[in-house]
Parts: C-alpha cells; sequence; structure tokens
C-alpha cells in the first residue's frame, strides 16, 4: 500500500514543517539520502518515507530503518521542502541535550550561535563545527530552531554527528565554569585572530560565540567573554560573512589544539 | 523630473539584469548603498538612480556620482533585483582586466573560481578572497558571470576591490609562470593543509583553486595543479562548503605570508 497526500500518518508527519508542531511531538524530518544516511547512523529516525523508486535505489537505507512507508509522488513531494528531495523523507527523532550534559563531556572546542535567525547561516555553523572537530553546538537565546527544515540540510547531517543544545542567551559563566575560555567574534575586537594564535592562547579549550550577519552579538554577551575578537581584514572587504568567519576562528583553534598535543 | 519605469534610460539600465546585454553594455548594476559606495570609491559609477528620499538619505553619495537621477519608487523596482535595495541602483562600467594584466602586478595571493555556477557561492568567494589580502580573484571557464546581480550583492563590494579577471579554463601554466604555486582545493588530495603549514609551503606566492561544491574541480585543473589539497575534517562532517573552505585555506595563506614577511 501506497500512502498518499491525505494519508493520516503523511499528513502527521507534515505538520513537522512547522516549529510549533515540532517542538509538541519532538520530532522533525530530514530529506534526501544524504541527511537520511547520517540520521540511520545517529539512531534518530523513526520512520522513513519514500517513492518506491527512491526506497529501490536506496535499498540499504530502507533496510536500516525500523519503519518504511512507501509513498506517491505528491505525498512526497507534500512532505518535503525542497524541489529535489531524491524520493526520501524521514521522521527523526529530536535529540538536543542540555547545556549542562553537553558541558559534562568536557569537549574542547565549542560553537555558539547567538540568537542567529538565518536557518541556512545557523546550519552552516553546525557543518563547519563539526569539520573542525568541535564537541557541541550550542543555540543560544532567541536563535533559529535546529530542527528547522533549511538549517537540518544546511548542516549536512552534521546535526547528527555533534552534541546540539538549546540554551537561554546567558551562557558564558557555564562555558567558562567547564574550562573553556569564551572568545567573542565582532568586527571591532579588542584583539584579533592572529595576536591569539602568535600568544598561543588557541591552544586551550575554546568556546566561540558567533552573532547573526545583520546585528553581531548582544552586547552583554561580549562583555563576558574573556576576549572580543576580530578575524583580521587584509584588503578593501568590511568584513567576512558568518560561515568564512566561523570557518576561520574554528579552524585555527582545531590546528592550534592538535599542535599542541602533539608536543 | 523624475524617472518612471518607462522612461528609456531606465527601460535600458534594466535590461542589464541580463547577462547578454551586460556583455553587449560592458555595463552592469550594483544595488544599496554598500556596494553603491565601493563602485563611487573605484570611479565605476557611471549613473546614480534613487528615490527622492533615498537620495537625500545618501546625500554624501550621490554628490560623487557623475549623474544623479531620481526615479519613481515603482521605477526602483522595476532596477532591484532585491525587495529591498534601500532605494539606490547604480549603472556601472564592468572593469575585469585580463588575466595577464592581473599577473603582471605580481599578486603573492589569487583564487580561481573554476566553473563555479552558484552566483552566491563566487560571490562570497570574491569576499573572502578579499578580506584576505588577494590581488585577484579568475572566473575560469564555464563560471558565473562576475557581474551577475547576486554575485555582486555576495561580495558586499569586493567585486570592486581586487583585479577580477574572466579567463578560459586552462590558467594553471599562467599562475605558474606568474611565480605562484598552484593549489587544488578537494575531498580527496594527495596532502592537507596541516601538512602545507607543518612543511611551511603557504608562505610562497600561491594561487587556490576552488571548485562547485556539487561538481569540485575539472579532472584536467586537478591533474594540473602543484598540489591536490584537502582541508582536513576533524569530526564526522564529509566536507566544507564553499565559502568556508574557501576561508580556511586563504587565511592559512595569508597568514603563512604575512609570518615570512615578518621573519
Amino acid at each position: 500500500m501506497t500512502f498518499t497526500p491525505r494519508t493520516p500518518r503523511v499528513v502527521a508527519a507534515r505538520r513537522l514543517q512547522r516549529r510549533r508542531d515540532r517542538d509538541r511531538a519532538g520530532r522533525f524530518l530530514a530529506e534526501g539520502p544524504q541527511a537520511v544516511r547520517s540520521a540511520l547512523l545517529a539512531g534518530a529516525v523513526l520512520e522513513l518515507f519514500g517513492t518506491p523508486s527512491a526506497l529501490d535505489r536506496h535499498a540499504e537505507l530502507a533496510a536500516r530503518a525500523p519503519q518504511v512507508s512507501p509513498v506517491t509522488d505528491e505525498a512526497l513531494a507534500a512532505l518535503a521542502e525542497t524541489v529535489q528531495p531524491q524520493g526520501l523523507v524521514a521522521v527523526c527523532a529530536q535529540a538536543d541535550v542540555s547545556l549542562a550534559e553537553a558541558l559534562a563531556k568536557r569537549p574542547r572546542l565549542v560553537a555558539v550561535a547567538a540568537e542567529i535567525r538565518d536557518p541556512g547561516n545557523a546550519g552552516t555553523v553546525l557543518r563547519t563545527a563539526d569539520a573542525a572537530g568541535a564537541g557541541a553546538v550550542v543555540f543560544a537565546g532567541d536563535a533559529v530552531d535546529p530542527y528547522n527544515g533549511k538549517c537540518v540540510r544546511s548542516s549536512a547531517g552534521s546535526l547528527f554527528h555533534v552534541d546540539v543544545v538549546r540554551a537561554p542567551l546567558p551562557v558564558v559563566d557555564d562555558l567558562r565554569a567547564a574550562g573553556l575560555q569564551v572568545l567573542a567574534t565582532t568586527g571591532h575586537g579588542d584583539t584579533d585572530l592572529d595576536r591569539l594564535l602568535d600568544d598561543r592562547l588557541l591552544a586551550r579549550p575554546t568556546a566561540w560565540l558567533f552573532g547573526s550577519e545583520a546585528h553581531g552579538l548582544p552586547e552583554a554577551v561580549m562583555a563576558a567573554a574573556d576576549h572580543r575578537v576580530r578575524v583580521p581584514i587584509y584588503g578593501g572587504a568590511e568584513s567576512l560573512n558568518l560561515a568564512a568567519a566561523a570557518a576561520v576562528c574554528l579552524y585555527a583553534s582545531a590546528r592550534a589544539q592538535r599542535q599542541e598535543s602533539l608536543r
């Protein structure tokens, strides 16, 4: 039996495109083979919807899902938010942890997305933090829902690889109490990344705070951090975009920590 | 007199939203105060269109434009490609240079966007390369038009700060002849960025080649480069997005070159 857009299970799953329903159900949607594969490896998939041809093409994924539901092309289009979902959409269990739980594992690198409302930017920070080896990514304050469809897609699977935390905005004290130095990124810092590297400060366990491209970090967060850090601009650009700035900072830490551990 | 969407000068300017017309006229559009300011500083503005209130609000920009044309809200909406252009659109002269001309200045850092068709990604590479101090950005092969509206916007003014080059795909020999080592970015490199840094290879004058996120670099370009370089992935992510990878590579070079020059 192939489900249609009106089948109750499809109707219920489709509601997860809305934040309120995601929050209430503790579930969310992941679409496309790459995200579904990461979700399966993380044990997060509750039900896999797919067109018969996609389930056939990705038989190794379907074999690992606890429940597989074939759907019509119309039902898949209703479940998916992109034009080309490649035939697969999974209902997944939300698995974010508390800040205390994430910090108890003593991560040496943490990224904090503070009040970042653009889901593409937030997902990219998640992906970049994961690539740089961060143990946790904190969505602090009035940030986008990490389970927003566009955030899930931009994270390219990384949502399932690192500890994701949703927390109120004041996180700096907790981060510091967990042995992390707290570095706030800003265009007008009292120091810059080159100086931190020269002074060998980046080998320490570090939490990087990133604000939105439009508004930067809230003043109170900036003031609470150990340093306010500029990424140096060597040319005529006024600034870097968020993804680029996060990549430069997180990779600078990753390399400094690695060199220290080999010393 | 305030121009309407049917005023011939507005109609002619609006055609610049199409590549064919941009190529023919050697002109393009830049919208919003930030891009207009950079264009004015670069001497690229031919005519500034603005709503009366925007021209009033940005009187210091209007004062520097060689020709200022007030337009109705409707005419501005027709000229602009974004929903919130903030009242200003400038017709600018294209100013890309040949590869030979750019290399004659002996830049120590060059970014090559090879067959990158996404205008947002190409513009971000331009912005990031400018921030890292690159002297030139080469759009090679079947890449997006650097004067595409979305590319101009993503570049955040950097289109006007660095030498922009449009060239056929085989650029590696010319880059090397200009004294640059040529590094191709790929997920499957024979070396990685950490090793290049450890071996102090990044202090040399360098051209970085970036391919599209979907397809990577063309085989022939990859083979012609001096090294095929991975950005190390320390966590579970499969890869970085293009903006993040470009930022990590270009900033690694910028720092290594700077350290060398201070030695």
